[in-house]
């Protein structure tokens, strides 16, 4: 066993808290990971205040992490010391079913989340990125591009596969016509990956504070939802809507924007059900579908493409003691676009 | 111009009633048909009570039309005078934009309803099938297949096409467990075509009354949802589920009976928009779709394939003057599964 110092959530009314715990000792298929970075996501708030109803304390949150081998166990043969890795949300899934050929472990029983879950045992709590190391297996460990800055990196283990994935699985491509709804963490990072894919990219903003930047990263065109023209000018038009706001908003009038055949694809989860008419769909064959991060190999494919196209996340980054604070400024969509903390501060 | 005979709703409130107007003289491309039958379709009621808000008086229902060919326009090529045909939902679409290509027109403006439409000229109305005879442009004429019975072939035209077009485009077939929800005029079409698609195939009905019916037609597993327990039993269980029913029933609980990428598409649509949780749909990368009817090629396919494996709709035949005590049974469910008029008791 080895001391990790971390911040914790001890219940769902308190801060974020010094916190220290113990990793397990390394076994033979593991890799011991120095944490350099660990993106901050709004579900890592949700869980810490007990949002979804499902959470265990103590928490410690995190589960876009970046950082340096520092021990391999005997078996591990893909990754050495001093090589650049990353976590993402899950760390063990089930191994032995059908359908782990499939590349679908994320959807199936038998997932293990990087924190606020328990590992294969069936009882030992995961505890994750918040955190100066993590003990991870191989088969869980990602690798992260040479030429990527490892603090930038850091939100494409959730963020950047959030969005890849469903891009990728729609079909996202020359000649598509993609919107992204919502320009905050996930939504920059669907900007760049679908223009990077070839896509003519729209963003859909509440307003148009951040069209600069929505132009500079990629997008084609970018709309204020606060303006009922909008959904005038744009019925009709996309072949692919991705809605990154959790944000009880009327996916009827975003249905509207579709073609024919269209897909309007969930990747934010509003607390209450949404009222869908089927006169939303029905006349047009369209769908509304949901898409939940990627299997460990689209990961990796996501993190070689973005290394490929130097895509990274636009980063703020700030000191552990400073988590706290950060969770209000996401809550207000405060951040351009991603808060990073950066694990130095908390190894002082 | 020659005069039809007809049944029809003149407002809202009123029942159906002896109706006599004109149709067009035939053009060069126009096929005039002999009715012999026509089903009667939910949608039927709908319209001529005004219940979808769009409707125009007098209103002569009625496309799930077969009949004999009694005179073509003399550029007609593919029918002559004495062959069996069909009409369905709509007499003529746009035939400039791009999208027709794509055997899509149903789903395009321009699409001209058989009933309670425009012509393409933008005013003349189109009057449906509960009428002696109609005038058809050629392009939108069905073949009947020799071997079924007109009578029972009427309600392909579009309860059977309704179920044919999702089946084929979700790819039911063999390997594949597809649901059917709703034993109704739909329903059990969408029974009979899965099933000879080579599916395994499962009703879900509010009770068992329909068993012996269902599994006679060609489920395999017939399964009451007035019993919470089937929810718990079926869970994760079906690639498809084609839901056939225009009541408001939980969408989320058959969300819940897909399995990972599995479909519900909604062919009934209820008055009111239903509420969705995007946790019914992101954690599995679920759809919730929407299907109507089918375009001319494929409901030619879709009359091919029912002349192959003999299918054709269970129907109970009545006379013109009992249409309204008939949608009173239609409204109570008290059919199987479907009623169709013979014509000849209009023209006695």
């Amino acid at each position: 066993m080895a001391i990790a110092r971390g911040y914790a959530a001890t219940d769902a009314s308190k801060p974020l808290a010094p916190f220290t715990f113990e990793r397990r000792e390394p076994r033979d298929d593991d890799v011991v990971i120095d944490i350099k970075y660990c993106g901050v996501c709004h579900s890592d708030i949700h869980q810490a205040r007990n949002e979804w109803g499902n959470s265990t304390f103590p928490m410690v949150p995190g589960h876009e992490i970046v950082g340096i081998v520092r021990a391999v166990g005997s078996k591990v043969t893909r990754f050495k010391i001093g090589d650049r890795v990353g976590v993402g949300c899950f760390v063990d899934s089930c191994t032995t079913c059908a359908a782990r050929d499939l590349d679908l472990e994320q959807y199936l029983p038998g997932l293990v989340p990087t924190y606020n879950g328990v590992e294969a045992d069936g009882k030992t709590p995961t505890q994750g990125g918040y955190s100066d190391h993590i003990v991870v297996k191989e088969g869980y460990v990602l690798s992260i591009p040479e030429n990527l800055p490892l603090d930038a990196a850091a939100p494409l283990l959730c963020a950047g596969i959030t969005l890849y994935s469903p891009l990728r699985h729609w079909k996202a491509g020359p000649g598509k016509k993609v919107a992204i709804v919502g320009m905050g963490g996930l939504g920059h990072m669907g900007v760049k990956l679908a223009h990077a894919m070839g896509a003519e990219v729209t963003v859909l903003s509440q307003t148009l504070s951040k069209k600069e930047d929505g132009l500079k990263l990629g997008a084609d065109h970018y709309h204020a939802t606060n303006d009922p023209a909008t959904f005038t000018a744009l019925a009709g038009s996309f072949d692919l809507i991705i809605c990154t706001v959790a944000a009880e908003i009327d996916w009827n009038a975003y249905l509207n924007l579709l073609k024919v055949d269209g897909d309007l694809v969930l990747v934010g989860i509003p607390e209450n059900p949404v009222p869908v008419h089927a006169f939303s769909l029905v006349p047009a064959r369209r769908s509304i579908s949901g898409s939940m991060i990627g299997s460990i190999k689209e990961t990796q494919e996501m993190l070689d493409f973005c290394g490929e196209h130097g895509i990274v996340s636009e980063i703020e980054t700030i000191a552990m003691d400073q988590i706290n604070a950060a969770y209000e400024r996401v809550i207000r969509s405060d951040v351009r676009y991603r808060f990073v903390i950066d694990m130095e501060s908390i190894k002082a």
